[in-house]
C-alpha cells in the first residue's frame, strides 16, 4: 500500500539520524546536535511569518509555501532526533478534530 | 478512497474560515485576522522549542507532541487565512526529496 | 548622581523578583518560572517583527516602539530571574563596538 | 557630558546605516532590507531563549549574556532602518513604570 508523502520523509529522515556529519544536511544538524535544529526551527518560522507578511500584499504565496515547508522538515528533524517522526503529532491533531485516523493506522502495518 | 488526517482537517478549516467568529477557535482567529494568527504560529515555535529542551533531559515526549500539533495547527490555520491548505507544502518536500507523492495526488481526485 | 532608566528599571524588577505572585505581574511571572517568561521573551520577539512589517507600510512607528518596549522588559525580567540585570549586557556591547563605559561603570559606584 | 552606551551606540548605527553595504555589518544589513533584519532579530531571539534554558541547568550565564546584547543589538539595528532610534524605547519602558527619565532627556541636549 502507498505510503504518505511524510511517511516516506521520516524513512528519509531516520536513515539519515546516524549517516556520517559529511553525507547530508540533516545528517550535519544530528550531529550538531538539538540546540542547532532548534535554532533552524525558530528561524524558518519567523521566514514563515515574514512570507505570510509579504504574501498578503502581493498575493503571491509561492514564498509562503517554501518556509513552511522548510519549518515542518526542520520540525520532523527536531522529532527524529528526540525518537519521534510526524505520527503522533497527526494522531494528536485527529484526537482533537475527532478525526478518523484509521486509515493512516492501517497503512502503517 | 479514504483522506489522510490532513486533508480532513483542511476540509474542518476551510469550513469554520467563514463562519461567525463566535462559533469556534477558528473561526475567531480568521475573524481577528492575519497579525493574530502569525503571533500563535511564533508563540507556538517558542513552545515547541522549549518544550523540545525539557523532553531532552526528562526523556518525555508527551508535551513535545503536543506543541509540536499546535505548531502545525496554526501553519494550517495561516495557510487556509491565505488562500492555501497543506498539500502545496506537503508537495513541496516531496520535490526536495525525489519523494513518490503519487498516490496522494490520485487521493485527491 | 542620576541613575539611567534601566538601571532604575533593575531595582523595580529586583524588588518584584521575590514579592507576592499576586502583587504584581513581574511577581506572577517570576513565581511562574523560566518557561513562562521566556515563552513571553518570544512572543514579543514576534510581535515586534509584525510591528516592523506594518510600520515599514504605515509610516506609524508607535506600535513598532511599544512592542520592543515590550521585548526588552521581558529580557530584562529573564535576565533577573537568572540573577543578572542590564549591565553586563551593554557591557558586552561596549566591548564589541569600543564605546566607552566608563561613566555607567562610574555611576554604579 | 557623559554619553551613555546606547546613545553612543546610536550614533555608530546612524553612521553605518548609509555606508557602503561593504564597509561593515550593520551596513550590509540596512543594505539587505527589513526583512533579513527581522530575520536576526528573531533568530538572536530564539538563541537568545536556548541560552537562558542551557544558562538555568549549567549556572553559566556568559552565552546568555552574549545573546541577549545580539538581541538587543539587532533590535537596534531594526530601529535604526526605520529611523528610529533607543530613545523612545526607554520613554516607553520610563512611562509605564512612572520612572524619572530627566537627566537622560537632558543628555539629549
Amino acid at each position: 500500500m502507498a505510503e504518505s508523502i511524510l511517511a516516506q520523509l521520516d524513512v528519509v529522515l531516520a536513515a539519515r539520524k546516524d549517516a556520517s556529519p559529511d553525507s547530508s544536511y540533516v545528517a550535519s544538524l544530528h550531529h550538531k546536535g538539538l540546540n542547532k535544529i532548534l535554532e533552524k526551527v525558530g528561524e524558518e518560522a519567523i521566514e514563515t511569518v515574514l512570507a505570510a507578511k509579504d504574501a498578503e500584499i502581493s498575493g503571491d504565496n509561492s514564498k509562503l509555501i517554501y518556509e513552511t515547508a522548510d519549518l515542518w522538515f526542520h520540525s520532523l528533524v527536531m522529532l527524529s532526533q528526540l525518537g519521534e517522526n510526524h505520527q503522533p503529532v497527526l494522531d494528536e491533531l485527529a484526537r482533537r478534530f475527532g478525526l478518523s485516523g484509521l486509515d493512516e493506522k492501517a497503512a502503517r502495518k
